[in-house]
């Protein structure tokens, strides 16, 4: 067995359960009914004591329930996701109780159109009934209430197994403490729906494909080859074919001047098909991708934001920027949506060239954030830890040069947090690693949100379970209702966006009460180095030179005053601040404060 | 005829004429020989008398001859580019001599493998020699010189056209005054050669094909229809898709739950299949994909460099931001090289939401650049007369608040001109409508060329004559040699740059001596604004607010001085400027002057 990653799960079997039986026949969402019905299954790790660290992984379009480890001693193909499964692994079966199961439909152990129809003795094939993602979820819970699992830690899933993940969230909303639902959409939009319906044509048009009626002959492996060969493109990326393949021909170096495969691009493709096809069956792939076609949750709900009312899960949604398939603007859809409904959810793009593939190419990256996620649903109070927190906090006093320290200077944290009320809502804007966060939660009891653009600060987020949407707030807030917290901070950030009114008048529309700080430019040290010296201030507090300057609008006391005058907007209080003295200073604050704090409202 | 109209150029004869007789063939790229050929051609307005207004036109995979008018009386389809091709259009046929036919391997009156092979009197089908681009442009030289046609004042074409038209500039250098290649790419990338690859897989794999011999019987019509279905998806853009067809139902508002077309795309695809067969021949479409897939001046060259190494025509490169297939950065790397070997090129990446197929819905957009990019190249002295550039000369004087006229208020251009000698080589970053660059030309017989951002202002600079490339200059100027003009000019932009140093450092390497113009912010009257009123600085050479300014770099002449003084630049002259005077001021400069105008170079 040396042949088995040390980090393997090891031998594991499929395993076969009777779900639905002959004479009880489970009601589809077309209308019609289907019986029996068997579900193909794998599980790693152990249900713990208290039964609470189940997790359900759903699979995409080509996978089956054979999620990590190998089948018998000598395979040597493991499981589809076994980087990310097993002892030690971001889904760590030392951790957690592991189950996966071939969705309704498929064509690896659970019925599905070549399973045999008890009304004919002969496969299904055309005759099995239009399934929908719904129906799949709804044969997964039946398979949980079989194996006696009375909740999940988790659901999660990509492609159109995050699909399930999103109709498991909506559809047992008690059952799940929290969905990871990764590369997915609520709906196909006209292009993937496209690009389904031709891959569907190629089956239908091989002459082959018989009406489905393939089985025992010749089956339309052409058609299925052209269907898998357009799929697999669009899981691609453009920059990652380019990369991998560009214009290499296969063997020589001169043209051929003959209709073969001869671009590296095409052998590879033809091989992806190829091989599909010893593996996969036509009618399966016609019912899977009509499944992901009618997947709307929109159509289902009205709206995607009723869709998601009654959901009580914690949501991490994760995408990948390059994914063309079911894109980024497609998870931030969700992410709106569930912000709306004031759901605890937290969004990751993760920057990868590997496109919608990423998702089963992108172990670390996604592994991390994973990992991070169950952790501190499992583990709350583990990861939310004070000390953690404060081990991170970096030495202020010192020259700051470094871009990330002088964006946000913990200075002012302290003063932030004395502002506010304990138990109050909090949505922090650019929250870095969510250091203030975690404080206002740990010492003063608070519900904090935070948007981040950058990935590694998401990811520390995460971390501390602290929901968090990489997100720019230059795009505007558009899915928080009016008043949705207590509080917003814009610690340090209002003089390096672009439009800072627009930033300002979305968080005024946003929060109850709006906490901005910033360097005051008209500090007598700047003043003395424009007037005196003609020269572009660099203080501490403003750090840098012209030229390389995060900070790209210079403001003052007064001209923060004016600005809310002009905007009709209340100051609540003002609070120019030294930065040796936490206290606020009271002479000429104008001249003398480094930076200030405001508390504002809308008038 | 009144439903033709009033613009059409009428009705028009498709005419073919036999290029290549039997006895004497034509030596094709793959080494095989072609005879006979005759090619269908029409055309439409008169040669003048110098013989200096033909335009060919090329065409792309499912064009033909038939450009604009029609073929009868009751015809109801007009030709493929009508909206642009007619009296008064943007290929104005009063004023040019217009040229189409259908190229070689075509099935709409030109030889391809339709045609009755001679051999055996029975059509060639794969028998066909597998032609090239490079085939396709020798045959429509052959026409030309048959129509006795010396030379072209341009030659155009989107997407396999615009190939057509690169070889065009390539082979016959001498015979093109302008090219315009629109939509296209000097090499398909690896996605684009696998959409092309199964589309002749789905043509292969049609079991009508018959290995090409398919004439009198059923044809491969299924596998035609899903090869274009696959082209279609790539010639619109996600969001063209999602915006005209959405999750939209052909018919009925509830699912059908069966396998036909029932999403409005599917139908629509399935239309666009279906009218395609009727009339496309299916081995013409493997032949000219491959001659698409083959085309790649990289490998004929050894770079892109090499093969515009020797063109003299004039370049007007067409991009639309949308087009996933011959993308907008596929574009700009025959920008890049065409700069490489400092050709007159101009490059206009124009924003539409209708992706590859924009080049025949974007008549507007790409009319208007067309037209006037020949009307310049025809009639030089028209287009570049100093008068007109006048007139559209604003008030500077006035209280300045719009954006693009502060970004470039004219009072420094005076003495910009005055530092340039007469004769040299000017690049102007950030040139706007051109109007610096136009009067340096009147004035001083420069050779000018702009960058800049907006598309406007590109038209205009292509109205005026002048080479102007769409770019955005802190991306840096990669392809531009060290040391190729006499003069880099950056007037009133680097306060607006984000990365100054980058930009500048870049200016240094490509121009000999780099002139900066920029506003002063250490005037008396912004030092009297921070120092006494504690308030961010509004004069009328910095008229904007803390927070709406698009100035993101405050600098004075102390600044700059210290930053040449940093990146160890020589400074040759430093004009402080008042604005009332545009003679230089020498009390207290960095107190007195509003702005700067700098000559600087690498020491």
């Amino acid at each position: 067995m040396a042949e088995i990653g040390k980090n393997s799960v090891g031998i594991v079997q499929t395993q076969t359960a009777r779900l639905v039986e002959a004479g009880q026949p489970l009601e589809l969402e077309c209308g019609e009914s289907l019986a029996p019905i068997d579900v193909a299954y794998e599980t790693y790790g152990e249900l713990n004591g208290p039964a609470d660290n189940a997790i359900l992984i759903c699979h995409a379009l080509s996978g089956n329930a054979h999620v990590a480890g190998v089948n018998s001693p000598g395979d040597e193909k493991p499981g589809w996701w076994d980087m990310m499964v097993g002892p030690g692994k971001a889904i760590d079966t030392e951790k957690y109780f592991v189950i996966c199961s071939n969705f309704l439909g498929g064509c690896s152990g659970t019925t599905g159109p070549s399973s045999v129809n008890p009304a004919t003795d002969e496969p299904y094939c055309l005759d099995f009934p239009v399934i929908t993602i719904a129906d799949m979820v709804k044969v997964q819970k039946l398979l949980l209430d079989e194996l006696g699992i009375k909740n999940l830690l988790a659901v999660l899933g990509g492609s159109i197994g995050g699909m399930q993940v999103l109709q498991w969230a909506i559809a047992y909303p008690d059952f799940v403490k929290a969905v990871i639902p990764i590369a997915t959409t609520t709906h196909l939009g006209a292009q993937s729906i496209a690009f389904d319906a031709v891959g569907r044509d190629a089956i239908l048009a091989d002459a082959n494909f018989a009406d489905g009626q393939y089985h025992g002959k010749q089956g339309p492996d052409r058609g299925l080859a052209i269907a898998r060969m357009i799929g697999h493109i669009t899981y691609l990326s453009e920059q990652g074919m380019r990369e991998k393949f560009g214009r290499e021909l296969r063997s020589a170096n001169e043209y051929s001047y003959e209709f073969n495969s001869e671009f590296a691009v095409e052998t590879y493709l033809d091989h992806q098909g190829r091989t599909f096809v010893e593996r996969f069956d036509a009618n399966s792939y016609l019912y899977i991708t009509k499944a992901s076609d009618y997947f709307d949750l929109k159509k289902d709900f009205g709206t995607l934001t009723e869709a998601f009312v009654n959901v009580k899960s914690r949501f991490l949604i994760v995408s990948f920027a390059s994914d063309w398939l079911y894109t980024p603007a497609q998870s931030g859809q969700m992410v709106d949506a569930l912000i709306a409904n004031r759901k605890d959810v937290s969004y990751c793009d993760i920057a990868s060239p590997y496109g919608h593939d990423a998702f089963l190419l992108e172990p670390e990256a996604l592994g991390s954030i994973i990992s991070g996620f169950l952790e501190a649903t499992h583990r709350p109070e583990v990861k939310s830890e004070k000390g953690k927190t404060k081990s991170k906090k970096r030495d202020v006093g010192g020259e700051i040069r470094d871009f990330e320290q002088a964006r946000r200077p913990r200075v002012d944290y302290k003063l932030i947090e004395s502002l506010i009320e304990p138990g109050s809502t909090v949505l922090d804007i650019g929250c870095g690693d969510g250091e203030l966060l975690a404080n206002l939660r740990a010492d003063k009891n608070i519900k904090g949100e935070g948007i981040e653009l950058q990935q590694e600060f998401v990811l520390a987020c995460v971390n501390r379970g602290l929901p968090i949407i990489q997100h720019d707030v230059e795009l505007g807030l558009e899915n928080y209702a009016d008043k949705s917290f207590d509080y917003v901070i814009l610690s340090q950030t209002v003089q390096t966006v672009r439009n800072p009114e627009k930033v300002f008048r979305e968080l005024l529309r946003v929060g109850k009460k709006v906490i901005v700080s910033f360097p005051n430019f008209a500090h007598w040290r700047c003043r003395v180095h424009l007037f005196f010296y003609g020269k572009a201030p660099v203080t501490k507090q403003l750090p840098f030179g012209w030229h390389d300057s995060p900070n790209i609008h210079f403001l003052s006391l007064k001209d923060f005053d004016g600005f809310c005058r002009e905007l009709g907007v209340k100051v609540e209080k003002k609070i120019p601040l030294v930065k040796r003295h936490l206290r606020p200073i009271r002479f000429i604050p104008n001249l003398f404060a480094e930076q200030a704090v405001y508390v504002t409202s809308k008038k």
